[in-house]
């Protein structure tokens, strides 16, 4: 398969997304249910093996090849101070990646994941979408297909994580426009913005909602405006996840809106992908509700570089080692309820 | 060091437990400020790695040796009908432990752990103790120290859990006695009760409540009452691990319910463990708000068997890989806030 090379074909990917295999997840719930536990107690375990399933199309889902794409870019938003860092940072961290110092370099080696990362035209930030819109049609479908091929069609999960200088503030703008409720409901404090800095990052967002009024409505157009290039490249890498079965992990708050035109866009755009944990990020816990989604956990962490979606592999690996390993009450000879 | 033999000298091993190495926290916080991140980003990851270094007494905490310990015990006050699994399932399930057919037994693999299953005189439940108290003196004291002794002093971590059809009609009664509130405020369905069932349950818990009126309000005499000797065990593996400053991470409802005298006793008692997860057994939020904890992990689970603090053991892995690994903004050569 090959990435959209337009907004039309773009489209029409969404509208044509695979549905899930309800065969493989019926039968991963009637083997849940003779294993040597008592039903359901394993709770959020046995739900995300019969995802894993679901969406690979699989009876006995696979974790061999785990893969964490990073995607990185610039943003032309940052002239208005919305971040606590400078920009410089964005190409300083992907060295950082490069050479293994960052987080979800660490985070990947306990996982036993591969880890890619992809910096997307660090050297040439989207524009300033209080002005006009970050990408052209153009720029933004190369970004999307950046994406789409990033993700190894061999792959039996893949991590979708971010860096970008300022990306919260294109992530909240772009929320304001899908779900609405302006500036004030999304932004938050991102690396660790102050309370001015809050307010000038709130006011960039509702001058920016006010100058692409006309045009926001739509979910790829908000996300073209507003989104910024790794932000489309998620959004593109999601799409092919969907169409080559492999079962996508959203980090946090960044990642979640940035995939979130796929559901704004078709109902269930989004049912191959999970949000692995719940950002520290003000907007997050209201995207996740927005998209119907429950993070898989909760640790207060606000870093990005796909480190949440990382460490949830861990428990989506030990879910699937339960499903896999245990032995059923007649293997092991457990008398069932009384 | 060995187990207290008397209820004296229990007494007195929890009135003298150590305090936590607050040089080695402070090291572990300042080289936390000076990592390639925003400072906090990694929320509960962070403080877990503090909390390593604090019960380890070690500035470069470490998870080398990582031990998981599952206490089995029988209960009298099955008799009236207070599980949905008949009692001869405990057994079996330890045989299905080692056989390696159960989900801690797929888990302590899939992060790295060693299990060990210790049956607490499965052939001789507790008696009933809607009649009398579920233990002796001698008998509670024994269980105390298999316990204590089941943790190595070597160990970096210990996970504590449990097994005991019966045991959260246990936890509920004890936590009642500890915490007040009754049956109706600590009852749960346990591996799968239906209302019937969780009717006789409360009903048991608020008859053995005014049977020990007089004898329940001293947190040892509690456990010793209504505890169960895996409960009992879990007590005096907790005592361990401070002693020996290995950090302990409590399963869900029954394992903290277990741990909850040595906090009830003694302000900080339940200072060096974490709970690994919130189960979905009814009492167990109530119970993490007692005791001043916020479980690690949240995923619906209600198994035991310390498959929540297993699980949650990838985390830890993984915010003290993220600590000694990462490169500090100097390492690195990455700006520091605008």
């Amino acid at each position: 398969m090959t990435a959209p090379s337009s907004l039309a074909e773009l489209r029409a990917s969404i509208a044509a997304l695979p549905a899930g295999d309800e065969c493989a997840a019926a039968a991963i719930r009637a083997r849940q249910a003779r294993l040597t536990k008592p039903l359901g107690s394993l709770g959020r375990l046995e739900e995300l093996v019969e995802w894993l399933g679901r969406w690979q199309g699989q009876k006995a889902p696979r974790l061999d090849r785990v893969e964490i794409l990073v995607f990185a870019g610039n943003h032309g938003v940052v002239a208005h101070g919305v971040s606590a860092y400078p920009a410089s940072v964005t190409a300083q961290m992907v060295a950082n990646f490069a050479k293994g110092g960052a987080a979800i370099n660490q985070i990947s080696r306990s996982v036993g994941a591969a880890l890619r990362v992809v910096p997307l035209h660090l050297e040439k930030p989207t524009r300033d979408f209080t002005g006009e819109a970050a990408m052209n049609e153009a720029e933004f479908l190369e970004a999307v297909a950046t994406g789409f091929s990033a993700v190894s069609p061999e792959a039996d999960l893949v991590c979708l994580g971010e860096m970008g200088i300022g990306n919260t503030t294109a992530a909240s703008a772009l929320c304001a426009a899908l779900f609405g409720g302006g500036g004030s409901r999304w932004a938050g404090r991102g690396t660790g913005l102050d309370e001015i800095g809050l307010e000038r990052k709130r006011d960039a967002i509702e001058a920016s909602l006010v100058r692409h009024a006309t045009e926001h409505g739509d979910p790829l157009h908000a996300a073209m405006i507003f989104g910024g290039r790794e932000l489309a490249a998620i959004l593109g890498a999601t799409l092919a996840a969907r169409q080559y079965q492999v079962p996508a992990l959203l980090d946090g708050f960044v990642a979640s809106a940035a995939a979130a035109p796929l559901s704004r866009f078709r109902r269930g755009g989004l049912d191959h992908a999970e949000i692995a944990h719940c950002s520290a990020e003000a907007g997050h816990r209201g995207l996740c509700a927005e998209l119907g989604k429950q993070p898989i956990l909760d640790l207060d962490m606000r870093l990005g570089e796909a480190t949440g979606a990382a460490l949830a592999v861990s428990v989506v690996k030990a879910a699937l080692a339960c499903h896999l390993g245990m032995a059923t009450f007649d293997e092991a000879g457990v008398d069932e309820r009384g």
